[in-house]
């Protein structure tokens, strides 16, 4: 009988965000794989030992997802992890493959979980929570209320358009183009009133908070990948 | 000293979605409040109780908020809701204030924890995993992968505007005004290549999940308030 993959979020970055399903999940699989080339370079490896230290003991895969936009060179680097997600399912082994934040949100585990289902092989997804909720709750606000839209947009995003969405804008991982990003910001708000704030490795231990386009201007040089902006239509009320 | 207000995210129904600190926070604190006027109609407390029946020994705080439109009838209520808090608070007591899903989106808690930090006193957030992500996991599909956006449109919703959003689409508690959506969605999913999918009661024992338009018009009449429709732009991939 074919073991299966589990897909297993971790939440963000503090441990207590783990939820009961993901550490039953990592305790019960056989093997616990990551998206990266070693233990020491996996933010959700780190979370889930400062939980559940044993996760030690487990035997880890590493399947290092390369961050390339070549396609064929992609789909060949996929096709080698598949095969070796597939041995391991064949001998009956059950897998957590970690992921930060929630595996439906952008998350690399995503095309790993089709590759498997496509197979005939069984994958689960194990809901974690998703970086932007824990953002708004260290910023202690509210990311919708009533009738409010919110749209979450990628990490690559450049452009105005999404800006004028309604409601509340969330912008995920903006790595390398968040400085672009916040320069457009700051142009736009000056005619639209809105709330901004920023975290940057929410729930880590560096983790740092913006509340305001001036603070997010005056570090925009030195944000790391993980940094969530929040822009909330109207003006502030707190 | 001030007693601190917990909003506490239980996440959509199952209590193994329940995250460590939710359960440490609702353990630490002196009180459990919950929005209906008794426990046994509180779906956030048949969650926690799952997971941690001693919940039954803790002193349990009937806040219920009235599903109403009229701002005046409203306003006024909060406010009593509002003084039996803060008397709670002033007493140095701690409260974990129970909501299903995350307390950040579309949750009436929010309304209470900016009433308590504008008095202030402290309310804190605590994360639980959104019916939109376990809703997705249930379904086995990825909600967003590389350059997709991702749209969260609320409640009330009638209008085609929001399906014409890139991306995937969310509609959430769609209630009442169900019916009259999957009517216009069956229209407007016959122009636009999309996958659509529906879960009812997510996580509960009486879930059910919907694949494709026509499972929803067949049972557009019976279903629940909690129950959300995904709408993925494209061709089904799986």
């Amino acid at each position: 009988m074919s073991g299966t993959l589990y897909g297993v979020g971790v939440g963000p970055g503090n441990p207590e965000d783990l939820t009961i399903r993901a550490l039953n999940t990592i305790k019960k699989c056989d093997l616990v794989a990551i998206p990266t080339k070693d233990k020491e370079q996996s933010h959700a490896y780190r979370i889930i030992k400062q939980a559940w230290p044993e996760i030690d003991k487990k035997e880890v895969l590493c399947l290092p997802f390369p961050m390339i936009k070549d396609k064929e060179t992609l789909e060949a680097h996929y096709e080698e992890l598949l095969l070796q997600v597939l041995d391991l399912l064949d001998k009956g082994k059950n897998v957590a493959f970690l992921t930060i934040g929630d595996p439906t949100v952008y998350s690399t585990y995503l095309a790993l979980h089709k590759r498997i289902r496509r197979e005939g092989h069984p994958a689960q997804i194990v809901s974690g929570i998703p970086s932007f909720c824990a953002v708004a709750a260290t910023l202690q606000i509210g990311l919708s209320e009533k009738e409010q839209e919110v749209h979450i947009i990628p990490a690559s995003y450049q452009g105005e358009d999404a800006l004028s969405y309604s409601g509340t804008k969330i912008f995920m991982k903006s790595g390398r183009t968040l400085k672009g990003f916040i320069e457009n910001l700051e142009k736009w708000e000056k005619n639209h009133p809105c709330e901004i704030y920023a975290v940057s490795n929410c729930g880590m231990q560096d983790e740092v908070c913006y509340d305001g386009v001036e603070e997010l201007v005056k570090n925009k040089e030195m944000m790391p990948y993980l940094t969530t902006v929040i822009v909330k239509e109207g003006n502030k009320e707190r």
